[in-house]
């Protein structure tokens, strides 16, 4: 009776689940098409709709029904495994009902539509290089994010832990602080022993003219390659490329074109490419749920990234792909050796934009922001100051000075997006995607010799059992403990970094 | 005091009727992006979402506080003036409410259900030529159209108008009937001289290669030049085409290309284009109100076939366009002279489909769909017989036989989806087109004289004042009696059918 009645209540939860996961992903085809295809006087109305939309879904995920479904099952049944799927989608609704009900319907409305508004700005404002224009959108933005890590709540006086739990769950801002103190001093040593080693790579290769239509053909054909469908998603063009996995059977990468620069668009697909692997390799079944959901925005990272860097980057990878290569763009590469374009695509040196940084450096720009965003979110650092201190600190890190704002504080698009707290999940990702590679090798042999001979999909399919099927069953670091037995690390991604550019740069 | 709670209650009706609107117009990012972007893997989940938005949508517009909300106002103020805009704002927001809640929510859903899968059935019974598979689809979805009408209810037994009152508010069967009937025999009577001429258009012209990115550009710079805003708006690719009006600041349109037939995705993107010149030109400061929308279908569609037809197939169009066609198409028209493609573009001969008839066939194919549309919801005619009837009628008025149900009355994906009583607004649309043209040309002078010269603005701006910002303040008949000081007649479009083409075919 007992048992009938939890199957009968469950069931109920997983519909009502369902539910809330399939109106929200109505908001984010409005999202997606934001990005992609809304002409620019549509901006207001679709501001408006996304409102509307949030505010219901809030509504929806609050509502008092919902809580009370939840606190009969916990009643009703004790799991002696928590990490038992059906445990977790409990468990993980209880989180996310909690969180939600923190939330006051205003507030979630109000930071929808300021943060669409507030984009909108944004884009102009990097446009014209005049972050006066963007200004007060990001003060009205910060002071939103504080009032939602109040209304959320957080122990030991850290109000970013509460942003970041949105995008990492059960990661803390200690805890991530403590791992890239450790990393940071061997990171700058490797870079400055790059900087001083006498090989430079001739990156300007890379700045020859690509035509754009084949660029597309060729992006198409690696993604595909490395096993993104194409029947459950597509490629578009975006200013800031993204993923959006809108349910099953649909997901939708973008990337950007630039003829005279082939590292965006390649590498950025193979990028958005790993994300959606991600997506679709979740499990439909238990679509809704947190089974069905990806773990972590850091989890998330490590498989764009490990599909990007640590396989696309790699010296295997252009032993199948140069020829196609040289195929597609006869006039640029013709008269180029292999060996001169894998060094040219591994260029490693300080650079101003994040998104086209060096996996080396990359790391730096994350600590850069990690640190701005807690001054911002502690109320430390005036939006107004940002200009400033970004450029001072990221002189420091880096020896050079950003010319202007487009290629310093405005370069990303986050911040106007309301998305504090999240970046730091992209050098977790780095991390977390050397420790799974690391793994992935372990049990299936050498993964270069596959790629080399244009067999990516041992990997995918082994990302898809040990990390993609399992949803959010296990939180991101213990995902990671489960499919390698080890805790989050730098070191992997320091000794894949030493073993990548070691050789190149004859450290 | 009754004045100040009238406004108050007002002010809080549009706002209610705009958040109707505004979630409505999610659906229709949805529906647009299904037709032009949707992978196919992601059919399933996307029905999933549309079918939940418009359970809620439905849930939304017959809430009772809307109805309450509405008798409120109703009892405090009557206006002198029924056509005063709030007066219409009142008076449609109670029609859509009772049609809405008269609706039960089981038939709503069973409706959307059955033509869901109707239209799939339709799709595939029409690629194999198989009336039978679609028969009983036919049957279920005449029958539950029968139940609407019965629920929606109707004055002196025909049924018919109550289908007909959701696309053309306020207009009868027995007053289209009555124009059809008169419109008929000058019409054959213009088809058989047409066919009896000797002149013969080369039709084949536009068969030649018109690659398609130029094809694209060209429709770009016509769909511009006529005045529809790019920068509120854009143009993809679909199956079949159509105009979305997302809301203020962003319409869709869609075509299709064929290298093949140059005019399919030419007219098609300037009468889609007119589609979205009206939804661009309603008033935005009365956006989700009846004045802020679009006044019927037959108007909508008078807008379309006005910058199709009346503009996009005269003379003095491609006097200005003839060129631009040339150097967009230097191989298949170098050699063609204007004379010669306007007589092809105005090609007139009895063919099987409707949507690639000419502009006089055309009319012929809506009276016979009218014609078996009131005899299937009268219970006269069986779905079962309609290929036989379709056929006989078919035959008597085209003399030509459909080969096969594809090119008969599987044909067209209304009835699969449930759309009967939509036929008739686009006769309608060509007839009022043509009313409104003349009025226009009698305030702005020779229209086609500006044309020549490019300028299609006056025009397009004059649609603006004297249709598009009324909306709905007006139903389609009385509108045009504003606008013109004429009812609806067909004798305006036969008048122009016979100025075209008698010239063109020497009658």
């Amino acid at each position: 009776m007992n048992n009938s009645e939890y199957r009968k209540k469950y069931e109920q939860l997983v519909s009502e689940l369902k539910k809330v996961s399939l109106f929200g992903s109505c908001g984010s085809v409005l999202g997606w098409d934001e990005q992609a295809n809304m002409p620019p006087k549509g901006g207001e109305h679709r501001a408006n709709q996304l409102s509307l939309l949030a505010g219901m879904g809030h509504q929806m995920a609050t509502s008092p029904e919902l809580g009370d479904l939840i606190g009969e099952l916990e009643a009703l049944k004790s799991f002696d495994d928590s990490e038992e799927p059906e445990a977790v989608v409990i468990s993980e609704a209880r989180r996310e009902y909690d969180r939600s009900t923190k939330l006051p319907q205003t507030l979630v409305e109000e930071i929808s539509k300021v943060t669409s508004l507030g984009q909108q700005a944004w884009i102009e404002a990097r446009k014209n290089k005049d972050f006066s224009a963007f200004q007060p959108w990001l003060e009205k933005i910060v002071g939103l994010k504080r009032e939602e890590a109040d209304a959320i709540g957080y122990d030991g006086g850290q109000p970013y832990d509460a942003l970041l739990d949105a995008y990492e769950p059960g990661a803390s801002t200690a805890e991530i602080d403590a791992v890239f103190t450790a990393f940071r001093a061997p990171l700058v040593e490797l870079l400055n022993e790059i900087a001083d080693s006498p090989v430079k790579a001739e990156a300007a290769l890379l700045e020859r003219s690509y035509p754009i239509d084949q660029q597309k053909e060729f992006a198409l054909e690696a993604a595909a390659a490395i096993g993104f469908d194409f029947e459950a998603g597509r490629l578009d063009i975006a200013a800031h490329p993204f993923c959006s996995g809108i349910g099953p059977g649909d997901c939708r990468l973008t990337t950007r074109y630039d003829e005279h620069h082939f590292p965006g668009a390649f590498f950025g697909t193979l990028h958005e490419a790993g994300h959606g692997i991600y997506e679709q390799g979740l499990d439909s079944e238990w679509y809704g749920t947190a089974i069905g959901e990806s773990a972590s925005l850091g989890i998330h990272e490590s498989q764009s990234r490990m599909w990007e860097n640590l396989v696309g980057r790699s010296q295997p990878f252009w032993e199948h792909f140069y020829s196609r290569a040289q195929h597609y763009f006869p006039t640029a590469l013709g008269d180029v050796p292999q060996v001169k374009f894998h060094q040219a695509i591994n260029d490693v040196r300080p650079t101003f934009i994040r998104v086209e940084a060096d996996e080396v450096t990359y790391n730096l720009h994350i600590m850069l922001r990690f640190e701005l965003e807690q001054l911002l979110i502690s109320g430390d650092l005036a939006p107004a100051d940002v200009p400033e201190v970004w450029d001072e600190k990221f002189t420091e890190s880096f020896g050079i000075t950003p010319p202007d704002v487009s290629q310093g504080c405005l370069q990303d698009v986050h911040w106007g997006h309301g998305l504090i707290g999240y970046f730091p999940t992209y050098a977790l990702g780095n991390m977390y995607a050397s420790q799974i590679y690391n793994q992935a090798e372990k049990e299936l042999g050498d993964l270069g010799q596959m790629f080399a001979e244009g067999e990516f999909l041992p990997l995918k399919v082994w990302l898809n059992e040990k990390v993609h099927k399992n949803g959010r069953r296990y939180k991101a670091n213990r995902l990671v403990e489960v499919v390698t037995g080890e805790s989050l690390s730098h070191e992997p991604l320091l000794a894949h970094l030493r073993n990548r550019f070691g050789p190149l740069y004859n450290l």
